[in-house]
């Protein structure tokens, strides 16, 4: 019997490292040809098995394969678009197996957050009610770190480097100015409900009185009297006060202090624009002269300045997913385990998709400090590891050479379906 | 006769270069002493020298002098201080005089934009009418690449990669998304009167409809018509739109999209938030999901992405400068002199600070297409050799490894100067 075909797909928010993770996944079953037949990836993610466009991974060459682990976003498309509940649509996910069965597919790789694990499981679900049972793995992703059960998520390492290294880098212009200049800088970065982002900041404070001073987390409602007041104090001290903001800070009413009134398929707020809020509230309160930025999409994207060890871990998971497959393995997701801080090492474990889904780990309280402006000692033990190690693209005329797919699709066998 | 002194300080809005001219004008200065005695820095650029706040550079290290070539921002201190006019502040230069005078300084090194230079060449002049003639070198020093003469200026590079790696990264991330998600990303840039920041986005895009599509210059008043309908043009033919907005993008009617109100010492308006007026219009009037990014100090720090081209030539103004000195010229700036673009191969020359005062080098119209929203292959020509090249910083624990300066103080002579 000729072994089973795979498809890959990639979901939601993408990082600097889910190519990686591609690379792991396409690199392995391209190596384990008794087992795996043709591996076709989805044009858009879990839209590519619902359209029924899946591109041929055999078209594209070795070279741009290999590429992938040094290009940031996600090659063959990702979406934002969440299943239903089965009972809801249980259309979607018949067509899925529809699908899968016209194109002898045997193996599901989707390589998403939580809302993702929780669509690889019931994929494993729904094929197995309908006779065509499927091995489903996941494949860890997000920046936002609230995967639960690994120690921490591919695409989180590189972008708490990059914040880290921004902030350092800005907060030495701020200092070098502040005499007759800026005096408070706020810089903004991603996170909606979990703050591991801010705290990777923190890791800029190498000394005392270093830079970021104040860390505002989606975890912890902001007090506004203490938060003016420490920057007030910071100010007076240091010259300057450099403040990193999580985009999902709330005010002490439990609103997002920036909604743009935008929702997303997820149904989760569009955010952005805290740092424009909070720089107003000092100018206000304070009378300070502020600067603000906004990382937005750079900071998730920016593979130049990735993590190794982000990098490493990103195709150990792509990697591994493939190898529990072909091992037997169903419904499960690998995941970082870590063995030791210092040296950090770390092992690959696995966890049931079924656990997974739709858990988020949020920042535990003992990880922020007593006033809710910093990070704990604890906190930073487990952040250092992950940032380590530069891991450059390669660049040509002064620009990262990143790599494009072919994206070329196979010919369709069903009819069209409405998504 | 010992020789003199020498005070060196740096000016107006820092860059991820201007330190690597600081290594270039000490270790040179060190080398160099049987012209050149003690070397004194300005503690906040020339504030230092008003408040005879002189650093002592015998009292740092060769490690960290040499540290500086790596480390972003002003190590010294910079300030936004303009001098007034000699008629309308005349103490002011005189105080600058009777400093140097009583540290027996003779050359001073000002490292700093189109106003820096015009302090170098004033304090040149007064000198010489109170009968204590000094040597007078500027140091050129600007992201805004806005000096004239020079054929670019150190800082520019340096940020010019900065956003086009950045641009190029955000759009990969937009272009694998666009489907289900944001279609319109504004990245907002430097950049008050001079699109040279805006135009080096354009790198990013290396082949036709390549990100990003649309450029938006402090040149060109925006035709909101025309950019609506470039924008949504875009979304139809590339399923996506990537921007890079300069902060000084005026309306039709000659005002700031974007004026916080706020005005620095120099009388500039004090910048920022274009990109979310852009964003917002773009979703009024096409209704497009977007996401907006505002790097601000983020970009003219990132010392972790400098150009090789622009560190060199950093490093090169700074050593330039004190061989200037020592071989008897005065009243001079080092500038950048392109022999031919391709290979690059460039020569320094040398330029009158009467010149160069107050003079601001806009695009030419013949580097930004004829709608407006572009460059020209001209342009690229002009810019490409510009970020070409890395010079990463050395790392440790997954961050660069700045240098800070001990900035001691040499004890004070004169009365106290109330500046």
């Amino acid at each position: 019997m000729a072994p089973k075909n795979a498809f890959y797909a990639q979901s939601g928010g993408v990082t600097s490292v889910i190519n990686a993770s591609a690379c792991g996944v396409l690199q392995t079953a391209l190596n384990s040809q008794e087992k795996i037949g043709k591996i076709y990836a989805g044009k858009n993610g879990i839209l590519g098995a619902l359209r029924e466009e899946l591109i041929d991974i055999s078209t594209e060459t070795p070279e741009a394969i290999a590429g992938l682990r040094h290009t940031p976003s996600g090659a063959f498309g990702s979406c934002r678009y969440k299943l239903k509940g089965i009972d809801e649509n249980r259309a979607e996910y018949e067509r899925l197996i529809e699908v899968f069965k016209a194109h002898d597919i045997g193996y599901f790789f989707y390589n998403g957050g939580g809302d993702s694990q929780d669509t690889a499981y019931k994929v494993s679900q729904i094929g197995e009610s309908m006779g065509y049972p499927m091995t489903c793995v996941g494949v860890p992703k997000t920046i936002d770190n609230d995967l639960p059960f690994t120690d921490c998520c591919p695409g989180f390492g590189s972008v708490a480097k990059y914040v880290a290294v921004s902030i350092k880098e800005a907060a030495f212009d701020v200092e070098s100015m502040c005499d007759t200049s800026t005096k408070v800088f706020v810089l903004e970065v991603m996170g909606r409900h979990a703050g591991w982002i801010a705290a990777a900041g923190a890791l800029a404070a190498e000394n005392e009185n270093d830079a970021p001073h104040i860390i505002l987390f989606p975890e912890i409602k902001l007090d506004k009297a203490a938060f003016l007041k420490k920057v007030d104090d910071c100010v007076k001290a240091n010259g300057y006060c450099c403040i990193v903001a999580s985009e999902g800070l709330q005010g002490e009413d439990g609103k997002f202090l920036s909604d743009a009134g935008v929702r997303d398929a997820f149904g989760h707020a569009q955010l952005g624009g805290v740092a424009p809020v909070i720089a107003n509230m000092v100018k206000d309160e304070l009378g300070y002269k502020y600067h603000w930025a906004v990382s937005d999409y750079l900071q998730r994207a920016a593979r130049h300045i990735a993590s190794a060890t982000d990098v490493e871990q990103a195709y150990a998971m792509g990697k591994a997913a493939v190898e529990f497959a072909i091992s037997g393995k169903n419904a499960v997701m690998p995941i970082v385990e870590r063995i030791s801080d210092e040296p950090y090492q770390w092992q690959i474990g696995s966890v049931p998709l079924a656990d997974v889904a739709n858990v988020e780990k949020k920042m535990p309280r003992d990880y922020i400090s007593a006033d809710g402006f910093n990070v704990t000692a604890e906190c930073r033990k487990y952040l250092q590891p992950l940032i380590a190690g530069e891991d450059y693209p390669p660049y040509k005329n002064g620009l990262p050479d990143y790599v494009k797919m072919q994206k070329k699709l196979i010919d369709k066998k069903l009819p069209s379906f409405e998504v």
